[in-house]
């Protein structure tokens, strides 16, 4: 059950990464295999970059159901482009599991492999956060999670629970999971309904650069 | 004589890559580092991303004669800028066969290691794009690709022809390639010719992003 | 004492990258988390981007204390942001001290692992300039090594008198290191003194594109 918990939460979350590359891709007027492109690469950004840094194989080159879920999800996104609209809060939560869940991911292979907890804490942020980072790059935009949402906090306040909690309290892995899942949706939703932000760097006026 | 062809068409494409990543940069006015960087990532960004992807070694790291030949190239298409103007339809053509067979190594070096067939036409496609998307990001352009041309779809395309055929036809190793070589070309040139393009998702004007 | 020069010189080195991370980053506005993931992408892209070239293990996931580094200096940054003001000459050198050594470890790892020489020289101009590029890509502006200062070409002279150095004098290594940063550090220092820049291709009014 523990299993298929994971593997659901993870199909979700590929499906409403697939989905929000593919309606960012669209809002950019690209052709049909440029969204493909853009919604390959939000669903899969974070895990291949997190891959390539442990130096294991990249985990969508010998899965195939992964790679057709995303081309699906990006048809249909395609074909139903008022899904957005209709769906928004189905996709945001979506979102918000699949943040989560791929953060977890991302520190329990660094953990498998011998890094230390902390750096973990990073691999999980990329995980969950370089899919995004990567879509905003190839549409030329300046990365939204630099800019507006409690997203990356979230992930990194998430994963210093999770880590915490596995190392000092007696819980059980899936429960603490569980809360860690949670705990990253509550921040992002709280933040999202009462408009919270990161207090930002106003009156840095100086125009030079180094 | 099947080695002789590949290499040289490997060769024309490198330098039909090398050059158009250097009159790209030239447009945008860098110094003449900065083209030869720009030249040297666009004629090798999609063969490193494929051989970062399959964890093989980078080709080029172990090819001196590869990037002499890019190095040289991007040095004259500095000297003689006129040569765009001149060469245009010749850089076109070579640009197209490069695109073609780099298409059909990035889905040989797939196939070699494993990888699943229609992963692998991503892997082809990655390795004939990837180049001019990172000398787009870098030059701070939406990539052409995902705007103008039938690009990726010329190599989605290809790479299908060139699957089936090995796998259905008895027909010969080396036809295959030359038909999927010429598929490519002769598509990316009819699109050219006669304004081809993807449709793309006009009338999209919700301006709200996930 | 060989030892302790080369680490003290990489701190310095990434404090500097660091904090030029940091106050790129508050320039354009972003949350402190951005801050901070902008500050660690300027302080180890370079190095990571070497790494996975060369498929050795990425020097940054097993050196917890160069990661603790980085963030104490990015909150540093964030907390006293006038300190770019007053220690404008000082970043400026500590960052040329890094450029220069980061540049030589790159040449060094890749002769460590058979690499040709001439392609070391770009494995270590990638080491010092790739990290400022990614913060310059994930800002959203045309990475400022392509447009304004003599930064790759200082790698690139540098590099090449290092290898001449090491191959055909019987100078001590020790003594070449020293003097390629000092090498690297004086190109960077004249340049900004007295505005050199490369030639860049004006006149260049084509806006066709390939």
């Amino acid at each position: 059950m523990h299993e298929q918990f994971n593997f659901a939460i993870e199909v979700l979350g590929t499906i409403a990464f697939s989905m929000s590359g593919s309606f960012a891709a669209m809002q950019k007027r690209l052709d049909p295999f440029g969204v493909l492109i853009i919604a390959f690469v939000t669903s899969v950004g974070g895990g291949t970059v997190r891959d390539l840094l442990l130096d294991i194989p990249v985990f969508w080159m010998h899965d195939l159901l992964m790679c057709a879920l995303i081309i699906i999800t990006s048809v249909i996104s395609m074909v139903f482009k008022s899904l957005e609209k209709n769906f928004k809060v189905t996709l945001f939560i979506f979102d918000s599991f699949g943040l989560g869940l791929f953060t977890i991911i991302g520190i329990q292979k660094g953990l498998n492999v011998g890094i230390h907890p902390l750096i973990c804490i990073g691999l999980g942020t990329i995980t969950g956060c370089f899919g995004g980072i990567i879509r905003d790059i190839l549409l030329n935009r300046i990365p939204l999670i630099f800019r507006k949402e409690i997203y990356a906090t979230a992930c990194i306040v998430g994963g210093a629970a999770f880590l915490l909690m596995t190392k000092y309290t007696p819980l059980s892995y899936t429960f603490i999971q569980i809360f860690t899942i949670l705990l990253i949706v509550g921040i992002r939703t709280l933040a999202v309904k009462y408009h919270w932000q990161m207090p930002k760097f106003y009156g840095y006026d100086q125009t030079s650069e180094m």
